[in-house]
Order: structure tokens, then C-alpha cells, then sequence
């Protein structure tokens, strides 16, 4: 009876239940600041002649009543929609049993990525937004910006949404997807970003969000910044902000503070702290005292892992995915 | 039609065809040594509560006519056998598009493993053993020794086979699989040494194979030694030999030389060169005037991505396989 799950994307969103996730997540980075995850750094493979990349991200946590080890194989590739008709972004997950290595399901690390980056969001909101917030504003409608509606959605009672992008055709499919569910409109960033919280899922490099479109006590998660250089909310609002980080080489590499951080305009004195301190109760989350705060997310490698368990769990007891026999053991 | 092929155990034996795949090996050491393959160093995460670990190998490579991309997600749970029924090492391989990254296949990458290591030792054996070889001895009668032989007798006319393991049973199903091919049968490691070709394949940290033992032009190839401390031949034989290895951090790091080399008994003025620069011909393969000589190989990610190359090449034209929307993009 040993066989490996396949979980396409389908699967992999059918299974992914957000308010599990969430919490899956929320354990996934106590488990890191308390030194009980391993995360070797991303290793990449440059293919400048093709303008991509690949990023091998391994992990392993332990989050006390479970552990779950894999990884991701993701690229970064931005010609693909023009020249392929393919995503700039794509994943593929491996994901093992810790205990004998058995590889337990291979998934879409696509779908998971976009569940698994708005579940981040949703536990630093959680921690983080004041506690009655009822409007949210999201800057960015591409992939990533339906999984930070969905997830935020969980932890606060979001009532008013207003999305914001330059695509009119983008904006206009996420009020679709969203218009049962939200009083949702099309706004400026001005309006999205007094909300009680905001996301940025944009890929600039160039600050978009002013210090004074930003609510008195907005909750900010800063999503887009992947890569050096991009930089999407003013270095003043990351100044003025309770900032709280995923991780610091990461945050500091390549998340929204990079590039602040490497001119020196924005220090290590800057930074209150990483989320997991947080969730763990060393450091304390929203207090009555707090204006805006910023939530800077790069993506660690142990919530693909945290996301690729809740995945594999659901799937396996509801006899979801294909069921095969990859290692020719199962006989 | 985008679809990523399955491939597992069968479809990666079927699918692989050796001629085929020590000609891809071939091409991946000459990529290697020319600049033109990216094998970042093997991230480790290790479980020392599991006594298990965990490795990914990453690689691209450019081999002029095809180019391939990939990871093997690889284990060692020395006691899966004992406690779980399972395999000490299994691999799971995802196999991508370096042009736009898309996930071609996800693979066994246990089976693949066995078969590229058994093509390296071809790859070696061809260039360094003596034309009319016809002997071949193997040491360690374990997963790994029965593709050795299937590589080997592709760049040699093996007729006479000596077999040698302390384990009776494994020595004769060893037998039982190949004595309708070869003239095969049980011997001493003496015996196995004195052929024209040997290959060693057991995971000890002595050594086990004397300079005595071993014929006047045997050349051996050492595969066991994947760790440090690893260690199957006497130090006599590899200060003799005209030594070839695949990757000198490797090599060093873990391979059959590992411990002499830390020792400094072994220096770098003991090493001929690189298994890569013979097949370019910077370096001259077996001479007239050479002995003894040891490929000493710890296998290397670009093997891993040249083997599955061949698999999917293979099994997109047959047909072979399941094919899936892993990503939800066929529609």
C-alpha cells in the first residue's frame, strides 16, 4: 500500500483548506524561530540565455505534532507568457516523510505558492490588524491578489474591498470572482491603502504607495518584492511602521526593505522583529500604542512545506489525487 | 497539449536504453569540464532523529545539441530496510524545460540513479580500460552492481564475470540474473581484482580490495565511497593508479579518496585529472604505458538531469508513461 500521491492543481486547491493552512502556517514559522526547522539558503540555476531562472528551496519543520520535510523546484521565467503562453512562475513540489524518506505526494508548487504566500499574510494580519478591521484594499490584481482576499478574509471580518490596478481587465475579473462575497470596488492606491488592511502584490520597483495615503493604523502586508531592487511602499511608511519580517537574510536580500536596507536609509533598528517571535508571544503583535505596520513577506521555503502537508493530509483521507506507484515498491 | 510525463520505475528502466544513456553521460562530464553545465554544491538537510538525511541535487547542463534541466530530491535512511521495508536511498526526480521551465516529467529517480551510475562506470571503463578487456570482476553483489555490469559489457566484450559478496543470497541472485549472458560465478575479491575491469561497490570504511590482489592493467572502478569515511581500496592501489575522478570537491569530500586525502597521504599531485577532460581529450585516456587505473566516481547532479533526459526523450516519442495536468495549463 505504498504509493505517492499526485496532486495537481485541482487537487492541491481543493484540499488546501485556508483556515488549516492558516494555522499550519502560523506553526510553520514559530517552528522556524525556535530553531526547529531547517531551510538551507535557495540555491539557483542562472540561464541568462533564456532570461530565468531556477530556485531549489529544501525544508524540514517541526511543528510538534507534526513534521514534514520536501521541496520546491520553482523558476522565474518573465518572457514565458509572451513567448509560451506559459506563467512566469511555476512550481513543482516533492514532499517526503521525514521519518523514512518515502516520497509521500508530488504537487502543483503553483497553486500551493499563491495559497501558502496568502496564509502568510493572513497570520501576520491576524497578528498584526487591529482587531475590528472590516476593509481591506489590495494593490496588484494578478495571481497572487485572490489568495490574499481569501486568506485575510478568515482572520478579520472583511466587509469592503477595493482592488487597485492599472489592468482594468484584471481589476474587473476580480470583482467578478469577488462580488457575492464583498462590497467590492475598482480605486487608487490612495483608497486601498487607508483601508484597515492592505496588501501589495505588485512586482515594482519603484515605490507606489506614498506615507500619506496610508491609514492612521493600516495593517500593510508588502507582498510583491521578490528579487533585489523591487520596492513597492515608500521608505517612509516602512520607517514609521511597526516592521515585521519573515526572515532577515531573505527580507534583507531581496523583500521589500532591500533596498532601503542596502543604501542604509533603513537599519536593523528599524526592524521590531520576525513574525515567528511573534507568533511564539516573545515579541508582542498589534498593541493599542501602534499606527501602520508593515509585514515584510519573502516566501520561506517552510510554508511550501507547511502548505505541501495540509495538502497531502486532506487529500490522502478523502482518497483524493492519483495514487501511484513511482519507486516500484508497492507490490 | 501540455502536458508533464509520470515516469515511474518501469517507464525509467524501459525508457532508458544504455547505449543511449552512456553517450548523454558522456556528453554531461564534457559539459562539466568545458563551463557549459551549472551544478550548484548538494544542499543537505539532516535528521539525526530519523539517523536519515536528505540531499538535493540541482543541475543544468548544455551538452551543444540538447541542453537539460532538473533536481533529484535524494535520501540515505540507513535503517529503512530494518524498521520500514524500504530502501536505504530513494530519489524522486522532477525533469524541466530550461527554456521556459516547464516540468516535462516527474521521475523515479532511484532507478534513474542506478542507471547513470552504472553508465559513469562505462564512460570511465571505455576510455580507460585496455581495448580487449573480457574479465570483469564486481565487489558487492547490492542494488548498484547490476547495472555496472549491463553499462560495462556495452563498451567491452565481457564474457567472464567473477561476482564477490560475503552474502550468498545476493551473490546468487546476482548469478541467477546473468548467467544466461556471461560466463559468470562466485569468487574471492582476489579473483574479482585480477580481471581486466573492476568495479567496487560496497559502502565500507576499510579497506577491502590490496594492492596485490589487483591485475598488471585492471581498471577499477571505485563507486561505493559516497560519505566521508568511505574507503574501499588500499592506499597503495590508488597512489599507483593513474587516478580519475568526476569532481574534485566531491571527490575529496566523499568519494574513494576522501580518506587518504585528508590524511595527506593522498595529495593532488597523486590525481591524473578529471573523467571530463579525457572525454574532450585535454587528457589522454588508457595509454600503453599505463597499469593500474581507478575512476573514482560520487556521482554528480548532471548525471542525474542527463539520465533523465534520455528517459523523457525516450518516453514522449513511445508514448510511455502517465501524462497529467500538473498545473492546470492544458486546457
Amino acid at each position: 500500500m505504498r504509493k505517492t500521491l499526485l496532486l495537481n492543481k485541482d487537487d492541491v486547491h481543493e484540499n488546501v483548506q485556508m483556515p488549516e493552512l492558516i494555522s499550519a502556517i502560523e506553526d510553520a514559522f514559530a517552528a522556524y524561530e525556535s530553531g526547529d526547522a531547517q531551510m538551507p539558503p535557495k540555491s539557483y540555476i542562472d540561464l541568462p540565455q533564456y532570461n530565468g531562472d531556477f530556485r531549489s528551496m529544501p525544508a524540514y519543520l517541526d511543528a510538534g505534532d507534526w513534521d514534514a520535510a520536501g521541496i520546491k523546484w520553482v523558476n522565474v521565467h518573465p518572457d514565458n507568457g509572451d513567448k509560451y503562453d506559459l506563467p512566469t512562475v511555476m512550481g513543482t513540489m516533492i514532499y517526503s516523510d521525514p521519518e523514512n524518506a518515502f516520497p509521500l505526494a508530488l504537487l502543483d508548487g503553483t497553486e500551493l505558492t499563491m495559497l501558502r504566500t496568502g496564509a502568510a499574510a493572513a497570520v501576520a494580519t491576524d497578528h498584526l490588524a487591529v482587531e475590528d478591521a472590516s476593509s481591506m484594499g489590495i494593490v496588484g490584481a494578478g495571481v497572487q491578489s485572490y489568495t490574499q482576499l481569501r486568506a485575510i478574509s478568515e482572520v478579520r471580518d472583511i466587509e469592503e474591498v477595493v482592488i487597485s490596478d492599472l489592468d482594468e481587465e484584471r481589476v474587473a475579473d476580480f470583482i467578478d470572482a469577488f462580488e457575492d462575497e464583498f462590497d467590492i470596488r475598482a480605486g487608487s492606491i490612495e483608497e486601498a491603502a487607508s483601508c484597515d488592511v492592505l496588501s501589495t502584490v505588485t512586482p515594482v520597483e519603484s515605490p507606489i504607495v506614498p506615507r500619506e495615503a496610508v491609514g492612521d493604523h493600516t495593517h500593510i502586508n508588502a507582498m510583491g518584492a521578490d528579487a533585489e531592487g523591487k520596492h513597492e511602499l515608500a521608505d517612509e511608511v516602512l520607517l514609521d511602521a511597526k516592521l515585521v519580517i519573515d526572515d532577515h537574510a531573505q527580507t534583507t536580500h531581496s523583500g521589500e526593505i532591500n533596498v532601503p536596507y542596502n543604501q542604509g536609509v533603513l537599519t536593523d533598528d528599524d526592524i521590531y522583529g520576525a513574525i515567528g517571535d511573534i507568533v511564539l508571544g516573545n515579541l508582542d503583535g498589534r498593541t493599542d500604542a501602534d499606527g501602520v505596520s508593515v509585514f515584510d513577506s519573502t516566501g520561506l521555503a517552510i510554508q511550501d512545506v507547511a502548505a505541501a502537508h495540509v495538502a497531502y493530509e486532506h487529500a490522502f483521507e478523502n482518497d483524493n489525487g492519483y495514487a501511484f506507484d513511482l519507486l516500484g515498491l508497492a507490490e
